[in-house]
């Protein structure tokens, strides 16, 4: 078995060393266009912001040390340019000599990955314009701020754009981030990034949402960058971060399938339309786990399962790559943003029936000190409460949330399951009832029309006609409340249920559902029509401006 | 509807809530014997070390407030002495008063919880010597500690003795704790304490294994302990945390049937023998979730659930109770252990066919700063890799694998669906391969046959007929290694397999078993007979004396 590997980092890497380890007998040859293979990419703005000093611990692991130990043929510095599939050779050229001469194969397995989206706007090309793929890239940009530079500009703020943005703070460099689309994160339903926007004030990031660069110049003392809205600003740098498309160009020359965004097609085994060539990683197209969608999701964990699916199927191996679940997150000034499964934009845009609730936990329990605020978005079937998707947003926690709500999401559990989740639980870690099992309380109260609950995009729609009762106290609906409300704290509810009208149409909150909760369960009981806005007045802020919090 | 309650913490205040809120109408009696409702009992070990300063913060909720928002008819210093079950009333004692007087129910719930074993051996009854069950315990202990007390012992190292010492460390008291067992934390697996018995000592808390205290007598200067050794020892106060019984003496006059280690018997509802008698908490005998046996698990978090349940089900709701899992953490100077699911031992004992795997990953990305280690064991079906349990141990992150592993339990999940999970990962929060991923590729080599490995355990007994092979570098191999092992690189074993002999069994190592791993497959595919000790030098030392290593 004579084995090709094109691309040498999360998918490449993985593919080759899980080769070896089913077959010594193979000749495997790991073919890489840059310098360096196995690098830790999502370490490279953490570099940057001298978060990891040593650059030499972003190799993850050296040529050398998989050569020594893994026996592959590893040729960094090599590209393949075109792949003879009738013959089955790929023609590789040696970027150090210029060089090109051909090796045949016996399978072949594509692992390029994605490249950033350069746009064609004047003055990309200017020096001081950068995108951050690789080591070297890492190099430029950080070379320039240890220079002293004072500000920067970064065009687009989704994962890396926001990484970026932190550890430039992080260096004393006065941030704007500008993003075309009226949200951060795109990934993420809008409202859950609003603590993530807040955060980035409190920390001096200028945000320009809605917004494009339009052109960059030379100035005497730098760039100047021009915005769609005309605006013009200077500064010392702008880092391009608008987006990845996969690296097909060497597949469809091949006459290799495509799908409709460029990524590679592949089966269940990740074999592309010609049966001895796989793919693995950033490149290829694939299946959304929970919608069973096509997508194409650029995420570390994934390209290496992909790796090792691909080289098992090398081997004659039947393992099955289950699709993409989409499951990420971002860190930044000690928030963190994670998700799982479908968004509530997806299902809207597959016109899928789905609910969702919302709840606004501690990580911890109360009485131990230290908790931190987090909110949770739990999306599932109307019906039998199937879980479709979850986001989270906060401090610490977030992650383990997210994490076990993926593993559910994975099995196939629903709300209810959630209720009786057995977790972890002492003061410092979480909470007898964990917002797990609260997010399932939730969940099944609306499935099982206990707890009749509405989003607070419908109250908007319907304010004009509902009561918008605010069960908190007099002291929380003075610090703020929702424009139109009437206050009755839950205490008094039993009590002043004559103040309501049964004929009309009530929603409830309170801060974040709780009390909420128990008001709609009261009400209900006396004959009222009610609803709880799920999550409270918190809910509502997320949905408001930052700037007008 | 009448429904009497009795026990007002955790399952009782549960149940107590979930009926109001279920029934505006029903008439609803909290009977407890102590002066508070729903205090935080997880919380009193952390007021005494002034982690919580303020008393306040471990009363989750008052009396007043339950009475105010949920019109509970809450009695305090009110005790349940007696059940008539076929009038259905109950006999209740006013503490402040003395008076006894009875109330009619149509529905009872039990939720008396457990108290702590009061051994009888001499001097248990001398004033500062303590039990830890109530905020007055924990007012009385808080008070000696304040006064100055300089040394405690504790007896019993499970959850709370070990939280215990932590506290009064922190406290600055000399903390000797006294275990009858050869282990600490009974309930895990005991090579899976190593860790925390070594933070022990760092932190200088004297550990008397396989010791029990004999008898305590009054000295001029404070208490002085005997052990079962012979020795003594002189100290200020004397905390005796040797476990729970079930609070069953209710139950029991009213002839309610219990287990044989005295729980409450319940069914899948959580009704007792008595059709119009529920149970629920610390007092109830459950089942185990994943063996089906019979089990008593005191924890808060099924307390609650179980509470919640109770409330369903007097309202005619069918809801039913899973099992207990045995989700479980404990945290110590910053260090966690945690467990889900069957332990070895408890497997040994129900004589299940088992296979483990260890692992010692980092909780996130190497890479990044502050990495911190964890060790992680878990214990599947050979033939299937169904998941039975897990246990952790380290720092940061191991709450959030155990959730995770806890949430795969629940599920059915096996092995193979570990390798598949696509769980959170940025450089502060995981790694593309997260440990739980780790977890699944080890397990399924062993599953699939790809991987063979040995428990320690095994070794030991084999080891005179093997080569225990060191695949470490000859550094590693010069700072400890296991008697009798003889070093041979991985990366040069390609090149000297001729000094090894195919005839007979060989035991490679290395020092998590990710090396040990590779050399398998290379060895394996040259014909020799090889196994890779799980978890390499590392699982070695979980099972070597703290001291000697």
């Amino acid at each position: 078995m004579k084995l090709i590997i094109v691309g040498g980092v999360a998918g490449g890497a993985s593919a080759a060393t899980r080769a070896r380890r089913l077959s010594e007998q193979a000749e495997i040859l790991m073919i890489e266009r840059g310098p360096d293979v196995s690098f830790a990419n999502c370490g490279l703005p953490y570099h940057i912001g001298e978060i990891i000093p040593e650059r030499s611990k972003l190799l993850v692991t050296t040529a050398e040390k998989l050569r020594e130990r893994f026996r592959l043929d590893v040729r960094t510095l090599s590209e393949v340019v075109s792949i003879d599939r009738a013959r089955k050779s790929v023609s590789i050229r040696d970027l150090k000599t210029g060089n090109t001469y051909n090796e045949t194969y016996d399978k072949l397995v594509l692992a390029p990955g994605a490249s950033p989206i350069q746009p064609s706007f004047a003055g990309v090309d200017l020096p001081g314009v950068f995108i951050l793929r690789t080591l070297d890239d890492t190099d430029r940009i950080k070379k320039v701020v240890d220079q002293g530079a004072k500000r920067a500009i970064i065009v687009g703020a989704g994962f890396i754009g926001l990484e970026l943005a932190e550890n430039l703070v992080h260096r004393g460099l006065a941030v704007t981030l500008v993003e075309l689309s009226k949200q951060i994160l795109g990934p993420f339903d809008a409202e859950m990034t609003t603590p993530i926007v807040a955060t980035l004030q409190e920390k001096g990031v200028e945000l320009l949402l809605g917004q494009s660069a339009e052109s960059i110049k030379a100035t005497n003392s730098g760039l100047q960058v021009r915005f769609s809205s005309g605006e013009e600003r200077d500064t010392s740098l702008v880092i391009l971060g608008i987006g990845v498309r996969p690296e097909n160009q060497l597949a469809t020359k091949a006459g290799l399938e495509t799908g409709s965004r460029g990524g590679i097609k592949v089966n269940e085994h990740l074999q592309t339309s010609d049966p001895d060539i796989y793919a693995a990683g950033d490149a290829i197209e694939t299946s959304d786990f929970t919608s069973g969608e096509r997508t194409q999701v650029p995420l570390a964990g994934p390209a290496n399962r992909q790796g090792r699916i691909a080289a098992d199927n090398v081997f004659g191996r039947q393992s099955k790559y289950r699709g993409t679940q989409g499951t990420a997150i971002v860190g930044l000034f000690g928030k963190a943003a994670a998700m799982t499964g479908l968004t509530e934009k997806a299902l809207l845009r597959l016109k899928w029936d789905y609910r969702k609730v919302y709840i606004h936990p501690a990580h911890h329990a109360g009485y131990y000190p230290g908790a931190e605020a987090m909110s949770l978005k739990l999306i599932f079937e109307p019906k039998t409460g199937k879980l479709l998707g979850a986001q989270g947003v906060g401090g610490e926690g977030v992650d383990k949330r997210i994490d076990v709500l993926a593993v559910a999401i994975q099995a196939g559990m629903t709300v209810i399951d959630l209720e009786e989740m057995e977790l972890c639980y002492a003061p410092q870690f979480g909470s007898a009832k964990d917002p797990v099992n609260m997010l399932g309380f939730v969940g099944a109260g609306l499935v099982r029309g206990d707890h009749p609950q509405i989003a607070w995009e419908t109250v908007g729609q319907t304010a004009s006609k509902a009561i918008l009762l605010d069960v908190r106290t007099p002291t929380e609906f003075g610090n703020g409340h929702i424009p139109g409300a009437i206050n009755i704290p839950v205490d008094n509810l039993r009590d002043r249920l004559d103040e309501l009208n049964k004929n009309q149409q009530i929603v409830v909150y309170c801060q974040v559902g709780q009390r909420g909760y128990l008001a709609t369960r009261i009400l209900l009981q006396h004959g009222y029509q009610v609803v709880n806005l799920s999550g409270g007045y918190k809910t509502y802020l997320l949905y408001q401006p930052v700037a007008s919090r």
